[in-house]
């Protein structure tokens, strides 16, 4: 079987969206992408969490969304994946989820505003959300529009999928990625953490200020800039992780 | 004893209701029916979910609520349990709860409004709320009225028991049911996350609108419809599902 | 060692308020009374639940408050307990919280109305707040006057502590009590159920009114009137339940 | 290796902040100070509770912040552990998390109001919010400035770091410290429960008032006061915890 060390990894954080609680019944699903191979690999559709071993996940070919290898039917949502993939070439790896507090900002069409550094050590400003999809572009390609519309949101509003790895999808719930699957889990999690902590603040002062944006940037580059002065490795021995 | 492998499906869910943080105390009861056999299998009344086995579920007759089988004293409720599946014939399982979110929408006796995807994935609209039960029906057969109730509702609105597998009773809780009991446990769960969900979003907006009926009738239908492409089986390999 | 029934029943219950999470640190506390030895045993001050066995609990004189038997010094709030003990004949059990969502209510000096069934079924009507102690209240016999400002509620407001087993204390918490320390306890549990179920109802409707008389009769009584029709004994065979 | 008694503590409660939930991913650090050896132990920066031990830990000078003993580096947030340990002589534990409630507080810059008993026991008024960084005390010094603006709050408002031994950062989240590292964790727990408390209070009741003043003294005195009368112990009994 190909694509072992990526079958794992993806297997993985598709376990941990459930073990999590991210993800409840089946609504979540991973994917995480080889470039050099021009696949990704993802969840099967429908699949319960303990059914699922490595053999279970399905890969794609990235250009053309085509079963690679697998005999199971890809996750509905791959198109999402894969449009994400192709917009945003920094990226190797995918998550959605209905996680609650993402969700609920989703539902109520409101972006996550940056209202403490929790937020700002990962997300570097407000996590935003996409416009409804028309009527058209649910009847066709629903799934790949899902990406496309993300996509048109970040070129529009000049965004980078690299220092803001999520986006919440009006109406339906987050997507969150990084530079391996596992990466874009660990953001599936925190923008969670984050979107319960500002739905809070926001029920005890609704008209709270974003953090100013000097202490936003502190926050975000001490973990993430040049010169980032968090944990335990020098910057540049940081490697851009793969899986 | 009879009606051996309805009476574990049954306990099972019953046990069930009580894991998963559905039913508190002794607040909830799933039943499934037999229609060959023209009975229904319940909990017994006011039994701890740790004291059942398969042995204390009691059998009715689905006519006449007669016992048919078994010791112990139906569950209180089993009256509502009959109405429902005399009022709705294509279903085979029924589970009330005081699951939290949904019973605080069945307080505030407000409709829980389809305001996302995970909603419409298998709810198809909002689950509506009956109306408050009168001085005469509480007081002359209350638990068959109950039921009544929900039947006069569907009835009124022109709502299908298949497309909308649950309801909330005014000032009391939630009703779910399915093609078997198992899936009637499911729809009660979802029920719970999608009540949770909105409850959020609305304190977030409360004007929150519902979803635009493409988008609604997309994610239903593309997981229960003719052509459903949600899950590992063509459409028409799903069979009805019946205990 | 004396009172050794007792005190297994109340140093359980005491650990039973921690596992099911009703008390934080030691934020708690239960006792029950042997009303013909005259003597209430009770938790000790402020030691950790996993400290106490049995032989921790302290029996002291229902009428003096005196200690009976044992060496721990007795919970801060005994002369509470020993004041419902006095104002209540019929109760034998008593179970004091900081649980969450009936904590909330007191500090926000709130009765929890009745707005569901879940309410009805163990409490017959809205779980009353208490008036604020005054200055000489509270820095002369502090315990024993939160006790007499509970029971001066009760009298003046006509209420039935048979019917409705709990109270708020203004400010401060709930205490719940029945014919047993462990129905005491379940009232506790049921209590902050009811509270939580009411703090979201009022969340989502303000002006959300109480349930109609007839239902909250209904509820109530067919648990616990003479005609009974809940669980699986007789009304006639339910004996008190005293320990 | 050395200070091993201290940094077997410090990493004992380091992981409690994760088991307890106060602090997700890595956002939490404690640590404790021996004075007399002038340094303070403290958690490694961004590492995983999972992979840390006691020599992972690391002492730096209380004076001049270097490291003293230690291959790691120390947590980022070290210079505002020093800064409290430096302005505030009578503290010899501090610990910082992310938790909930107290983070949705110092969001919305707001104070926690000692609006019930449970607070009133730990802490002796409300639990005061900092005004926010300016952009040069962020640029420069920024963990250092974080802890010269908690001791310049209490310094201007007169508040005792003794009876009040927790504090919100704005936009950011809690402190709390104690006599020893295990009384700063105490501190925090507390802290974060009596910050969702208020949180649902200040929701039911937004205009709810503080408990009055005489009632408030009574609570934290008969826990701490001289004539304390609650736990096992009598007051001069009570040695001052260091570790």
């Amino acid at each position: 079987m190909k694509f072992q060390t990526m079958r794992e990894a993806v297997c993985s954080v598709n376990r941990e969206l459930f073990v999590s609680g991210l993800a409840r019944f089946t609504f979540g699903n991973a994917s995480g992408a080889d470039r050099e191979a021009g696949v990704a690999v993802i969840k099967p559709s429908g699949m319960s969490y303990d059914d699922m071993g490595p053999a279970e996940m399905v890969a794609v070919s990235l250009a053309s969304g085509k079963r690679v290898d697998g005999r199971a039917r890809p996750s509905s949502d791959t198109a999402t994946h894969l449009a994400l993939y192709q917009s945003f070439p920094g990226i190797y790896g995918v998550v959605h989820t209905h996680s609650r507090y993402a969700t609920v900002f989703a539902q109520a069409m409101k972006s996550i505003p940056c209202v403490g550094t929790t937020h700002a050590d990962t997300f570097h400003g407000a996590v935003p959300v996409t416009r409804m999809l028309t009527l058209s572009e649910v009847q066709e390609e629903y799934e790949a529009n899902t990406g496309r519309v993300i996509a048109e949101l970040f070129e529009k509003e000049s965004l980078d999928p690299a220092t803001l790895p999520g986006v919440l999808v009006a109406g339906h719930g987050p997507f969150a990625w990084g530079r391996s699957v596992g990466e874009a889990l660990e953001h599936a999690l925190i923008l969670e953490e984050v979107a319960r902590l500002a739905y809070c603040t926001l029920a005890l002062r609704p008209d709270q200020k974003p953090l100013p944006h000097y202490l936003m940037d502190k926050h975000f580059l001490r973990k993430h800039g040049a010169d980032a002065y968090y944990g335990q490795q020098e910057p540049d021995e940081k490697p851009p992780r793969q899986s």
